[in-house]
């Protein structure tokens, strides 16, 4: 495999940075190639603006079009450049970071912004009438995978079926799908670390081989079923779910995952 | 009303910026206070890191902590200050924001990060066996009510029910009920334009005049019915819902909304 570990926490001494190291050094010793953006070190720019596009940034600044006129015409800037190299060269991408306010820190959001670019992330293919774009099982990424790897501060119980803050599939959705399968990325089952502040160091041991045996099971790991767009399953244009594909009971963003 | 609105788009000639202008116009011209803070035009830090706690960053740091430490002797950075002040002094906060990767931008969920530390955002109140902290539905913020206002760039079919995004309302559940209703403040159904990049002059006008509608009859509006976490519907400490309060079909997110 060719890894691009993608790693979003301020401080190298934490539990996502040991999860990281872990990550390298596990899928290294197996004979796979990684690389790491550890965002915090690289000091990544988190913001959007007109800057990203030098020349193609038009004024009244339009974040999507001019993002991919800078796209097609080679002008963003040197740091997207790279991070868009990296994914062409991955096979495998791996989200690394703490859960903040029930989503990604602003600096990894701030990495989906910036390198996710019209004609790279979206907005490419045919827009016909059997086809809305190649998106959500095809596009620009496909042929790649995706695993997040989160930390969570509360327990499992808070993102049970039936707990407060939500199912933990159902708030990693817009993560997963919205932004990891749209461009034809697909997606294996999260490994997800709950009470991550208060792990000891057993229950960190036990942490730690349940995410070697991960790693070293990639290849092999069924990714989650997500619908893909343009295959039947959706009307076009309107995209919404055809009647009576789902098994009883699914709704919202359960419908998107085939039984 | 004292309204706060936090407005992330780098283009202040943007559909963004200008619903921004509308609600500050609109509602000053019926005699309501209101202050903006322009994320952009601040050059709003995004990124979450020790320089944020001043002496109270622990190292290694632990962000968590570190920020209750920060908050409790007062060592946070002043531009974290001064939001934690606005917030204080507002009865209304609005959130205008364009939906990229189906989330806010980066800046904003940079906003989010680092003025809610903990003890201001989080992590207030008792833990006991009947109350679990104040959390959805009180805490440090509650007695204020928030309403998002939200630019989409597809259609509305692709964010329906059955739509291929998900739904809005589950989309935006991790801002409204994570991020909002956890430290107590209420939130109102949001204001959601769709198509934003192609909308006619006409199409404008006649979204402006339903912001204005929404904006004028903020007082009056129920916000949604999320349950609150002590009051008797969920189990403590699990924070699961307990079981046969909900109506036939609901599932997910939905299970956190009174019928």
């Amino acid at each position: 495999m060719k890894t691009l570990i993608v790693y979003a926490h301020p401080e190298p001494d934490s539990l996502n940075g040991a999860l990281k190291d872990l990550a390298v050094s596990t899928l290294e010793a197996a004979g796979h190639e990684v690389r790491v953006s550890d965002l915090y070190a690289m000091e990544w720019k988190a913001v959007v603006d007109a800057a990203d596009y030098g020349p193609s940034a038009s004024s009244p600044l339009k974040v999507a079009r001019d993002s991919g006129r800078a796209f097609d015409s080679g002008t963003l800037t040197p740091d997207v450049l790279a991070e868009q190299e990296k994914l062409r060269w991955a096979d495998t991408v791996i989200l690394q970071f703490p859960l903040w306010w029930y989503s990604m820190p602003a600096i990894l959001k701030g990495w989906v912004d910036r390198v996710l670019t019209r004609q790279f992330g979206y907005g490419v293919g045919e827009y016909s009438a059997t086809k809305y774009g190649e998106r959500f099982g095809e596009g620009a990424l496909a042929g790649r995978r995706a695993l997040l790897s989160v930390t969570v501060g509360g327990p499992e119980s808070h993102y049970a079926a039936r707990g407060i803050n939500g199912p933990i599939d159902d708030l990693l959705f817009p993560i997963q799908h919205g932004i990891l399968y749209h461009p034809g990325i697909e997606v294996l089952p999260p490994f997800v670390l709950y009470r991550a502040d208060r792990l000891t160091s057993e229950e960190y041991r036990d942490a730690a081989k349940a995410w070697q045996e991960r790693l070293l099971t990639l290849e092999t790991t069924e990714p989650i079923a997500y619908r893909r767009q343009n295959f039947g399953e959706y009307e076009i244009p309107a995209l919404t779910l055809k009647e009576g594909l789902e098994s009883t009971g699914r709704s919202g963003f359960g419908l998107h995952v085939r039984s």
